[in-house]
């Protein structure tokens, strides 16, 4: 059994993290609460997701896993106001899941979990560099970058985490400094990823104080942050690109 | 003759109420204001829509029917502050309108009447069930049916009137009970609308507090609601959809 | 040499006066401060604008001339906030113009001048009218025109400024009298005008409190205002249509 209680903003931003990679996903449920894994069709980017059950106004869930289309509950949400809360009822016989909103009451078929791409492996990975930085700043890197190119490197050097991108005639580079940053651990670290990607990724990581990357050299960049005070953790892990010569 | 001063945000009102179902209609003008009925080309749908003079700032009419083409006046409110009062003068002898918004003028070239589809006449129709409710409720749920389906079922069951839609595989239902609307004549109602029109005619109905709403079984809808502090009347009535079996 | 500071929202309308016309621009560079003067590919429009070095706040300039790409520099102002200084600083050894916001450094490539338009002789003109008006007066009728027609005659008549269009069937005046305006010259002035080119030309002007206009009788129209508190001058010329009999 299913039923939860959960912030409307909360619910919005949980799909929104999730909608970046996929539009169906698996949601894994227990006492403790619900997480979701997914990979997208390319392979190239793969999100983990947990929201503890203190994450919910109210929350009652047995172990069990549930498909749903993230567009349809998106689209759902359209009704509800910042502050309401929503009530979530899994309906176990017929397959449906309730939703309701104020005085709306929506019943939302369920996808067969077995029809969605399974639950990635999510790699053990050595990457030498931290950097933890406010998410809105990473963001305006990010869109500075996209003016003229679809890649971007980030590496650290000499103590200064930098990400770059490079077109066909024009560069743009933000440097920061163990200052200007939350929290730093230098390490060997370039690394160079699709901007299409991260910055779909960085939409969510944006409303977080602390996005925390750890990256390596020509390795796959972690991406991780809080939501709902703590209650929810997001890791996003993205292959990197290979760089010209 | 016709001379008459309006607000321009009852102005631009009227004609949104008006644009939902044609784009040309002819206004009768008399002593006792203005009134347009008209019929979409389809004939799902009529609304009649009356102002009385006392809705105007000044108002000065005799017995005389013109055709206008509502675009063209909609576009020229594009230069109108909420505010400014407009002055509409009827030139008869060369057939225009000027239209005078600050130092504006314009020079609109009216419609020969008889070249617009005729007024339709309004059918006699006894309808069971009457709900009162505020607009922009009714609003929110026929935007929560869009997501779903192209059409929403209206309904008083039991002392609840609902709203509910239903698509392939995913349902939405809104219900509200007597005291949760204005006010409410329980009988035997059951129609269901296209969401087509019903999304155009709810969009100048959410502004109004109390919208009436008439509703039968299988039967033509009417939607009933107040402009300009009672001195216009609008009248829709919705044709409505056969239910599949 | 050439190290500049300037305000961010400064840079931005600067960019939108020449990117009115061209978009691709000579700036030339001297200790004056620096100057533009570009005409449009077809020939029917063209813009001169100067920026006294104290509109900067920091103004290093020796004589040299340098082609940049407007909507580059466009893009990379997307980073800044309103209150964001800009510092500008010409690499003459790899002809690149380093730009600094914030935290991002930007390189762009500079275009070779000589591959830019030639700059235009401006004509001496003796116009016989002038008006002076609110930039934003202008605008509301420019779009008002736009609405009915493509074209608009401005001219004076008995001490009365109007702009006038007239579509097929329709017609709108703006009349302004001598109290209405900040000032007027009355003479024999009677242009029509592409309402495309006067439409992108009053964008830039429409945030001018003062914006002064020459007027002759078919003849080109002069447009001039201030900005950056008088420290910049812009003048745009826009070549007369003919009026069809």
């Amino acid at each position: 059994m299913f039923k939860a209680t959960i912030e409307a903003s909360l619910l919005k931003d949980s799909i929104e993290i999730l909608s970046v990679l996929v539009d169906e996903a698996r949601f894994k449920i227990s006492k403790e609460g619900l997480s979701v894994k997914a990979v997208d069709p390319a392979n190239v980017a793969m999100v983990s997701f947990n929201l503890e059950s203190e994450a919910f106004e109210e929350f009652e869930g047995d172990d069990t896993e549930i498909g749903m289309d993230l567009t349809k509950i998106n689209d759902i949400m359209g009704v509800a106001e910042k502050n309401d809360n929503i009530v979530l009822e899994l309906k176990e016989e017929t397959q449906k899941m309730e939703i309701h909103i104020g005085g709306f009451s929506y019943t939302l078929s369920l996808i067969d979990p077995s029809t969605i791409r399974s639950e990635p492996r999510i790699p053990q990975l050595d990457l030498a560099g931290q950097v933890i930085l406010n998410g809105s700043e990473m963001r305006k890197a990010i869109k500075a970058a996209e003016k003229i190119s679809d890649h971007i490197m980030l590496g650290i050097e000499d103590e200064i985490f930098y990400m770059e991108a490079e077109g066909d005639t024009d560069k743009v580079r933000l440097e920061m400094t163990r200052d200007q940053l939350i929290d730093m651990k230098a390490g060997d670290a370039r690394s160079m990823f699709s901007l299409d990607y991260l910055s779909d990724i960085v939409k969510p990581a944006s409303k977080s104080n602390e996005v925390e990357l750890n990256i390596g050299k020509d390795f796959p960049i972690k991406i991780n942050f809080e939501v709902a005070n703590g209650k929810g953790i997001v890791n996003y892990l993205l292959a990197p690109r290979i760089e010209a010569e």
